[in-house]
């Protein structure tokens, strides 16, 4: 039997900032019928991304603004619960970009992946196996290019992201050191997610600890904050050191951008590389990293945390909370249980 | 004969930004005599270089700094003219980190190459086949890494990399940008370089000069100055692009850093790389530089300017000439004619 009501989080006002819950408002819309080569994806699981902050913003970016009154962009996973397209049948698990909503019809291009991995939890598929793992894989992998016995340092090192890099640059070889917030993060750093080192950069002398946690100097930063934490790392490359840019959570505003020390000179004398990473320029070879991290996560190899918050009210506000660094793990909304 | 007297320039004391005339003085040391391995090398002419100012400074860099009474490092150019070693003869043309002197001892250990282009004059084994010559080649096509259709924009434009970088990008089919200060060195991008476009940054206007020149963004900036002119071309980049930090000739002193806006999102939204070049560690391949650049020198496809100083009296200012700006073309210090 079809659903007759969605609800939905649209964009009421756009941010100059950090999103907060009053950009947002919670709608309730008709789900509209199906059209021939459409489907209608059930949302179980909702995604909290800080990249969402770059997709509402007017700056620009890598994708077109949300437009004032249309749904929120986002990452979800659910189930088909109808269909009118050949490739998509009902009880098919898909992840894709649904947006806030309970419902959304799709004709297929919002759809990243099928979810065949029936074994592991669906909400996995929004993080660890989703484009924060991905993200994580291919980011270190391919543009960190890690060697084994080099030394890694992640910035929101207990994060959805920071923590799977973290635990790759292991798997690789590499020693490790996470840099989080608190004392919790940094005991989750070291507990849960095997890093060799991990550093509280509230508590201060974050230039002293990089110096002892890596006395032969950085080779691979995984850097998801800019900022101050960024320019106290940067005085610790080793020569040839990979810088891989793939967040900015600690600053607040963009435009105008944050004024900060320069970089060059860094590069230059260490002969270093800083390079921009976006997971979307990877999708023909999700699969690959999908299939691998999947893999680890069966094996043990691979620990992700998930911070769960219950019902579509809960969205509007979860992205300000992510930037407050109020999550533990991979901020998820979920719409259904069981 | 052996010369007796030789005269060196040494460094007095250590600057904090610019090395002036005053960091340095004129004296008159004896030549000492070759021992068994050694050779004497007759500098014919000194090389002035921008990268000379982080030679003396005390800020970490890629090598020792010079001490204070040190004859000042420099590469020069010059002929043995007396040896006690089996690889060198009397005669040979050689290039090396010889020093501001008139007359070096060597042991070899100090030859970056000898230079076989007896056809070719040997001031140009100082520029253009020479550390800037060979700098702009790997700096170019193995970071920046250019396409034919590519736009390259180059700053210092007209100075002894910059002018290189700029005519080997055209043999690449690249679109060439030049950014230089003033109309002298503006006319002489276009008319002598080969710049399909040239701008004056000191005119103002250069984000918007910037965005004529290159309306579908820049692929490929190698970058000599760092600061304002850098952060004007960060606005334009294209996605993909490549950023080649060869030399920050804009800032005045490095302790403590200048601050500036931060790249962090241009590099990410645009997927770019920033990447440090030091021209050291391509000295295995030195020969495959040289020799491609005699070749399109010796075709008319490659040309360069120099700016020469008569006098080894002429040392103790001329770099700071050069961040002044005052030079067209490689400035060398002529030590002997003929």
């Amino acid at each position: 039997m079809a659903p007759s009501v969605n609800r939905q989080v649209r964009l009421r006002e756009r941010p100059a900032g950090i999103p907060q819950a009053g950009h947002f408002e919670l709608v309730t819309a008709p789900v509209p019928a199906l059209r021939d080569g459409e489907f209608l994806v059930r949302n179980d699981f909702l995604s909290v991304d800080p990249a969402m902050r770059g997709w509402v913003s007017a700056v620009a970016n890598y994708s077109q603004p949300v437009g004032i009154g249309e749904v929120m962009r986002s990452v979800a996973a659910g189930e088909v619960v109808a269909s009118r397209h050949p490739g998509y049948a009902s009880g098919d698990r898909v992840m894709g970009v649904f947006g806030w909503q309970e419902f959304a019809v799709s004709d297929g291009s919002t759809v990243t992946r099928k979810v065949r991995e029936t074994d592991l939890p669906l909400s996995a598929s929004l993080g660890v196996l989703g484009l924060n793992g991905i993200t994580a894989y291919f980011a270190l992998l391919e543009v960190g290019a890690p060697r084994p016995g080099e030394a890694v340092v992640v910035s929101t090192a207990a994060g959805a992201v920071g923590a799977t890099v973290g635990q790759i640059a292991q798997l690789a070889g590499c020693r490790t050191v996470g840099i989080a917030g608190g004392p919790t993060k940094v005991a989750l750093c070291r507990n849960e997610f095997g890093y060799d080192a991990a550093i509280d950069y509230k508590a201060g002398n974050l230039d002293a600890a990089l110096g002892q946690a890596c006395p032969r100097g950085i080779d691979v930063y995984f850097d998801n904050t800019a900022g101050p934490i960024s320019d106290a790392v940067l005085r610790h490359l080793a020569i040839g050191a990979r810088i891989v840019i793939c967040g900015t959570a600690s600053v607040a505003s963009w435009d105008p951008p944050p004024t900060g020390p320069r970089v060059e000179r860094h590069l230059l004398v260490k002969r270093a590389r800083m390079q921009g990473f976006i997971v979307f320029d990877w999708q023909r070879r999700y699969e690959e990293a999908v299939g691998r991290l999947a893999d680890w996560v069966r094996a043990g190899k691979l620990r992700y945390r998930e911070d769960i918050l219950d019902g579509i009210e809960q969205a509007p506000g979860a992205i300000a909370g992510l930037y407050r660094g109020e999550n533990l793990g991979k901020r998820l909304i979920r719409l259904r249980h069981g």
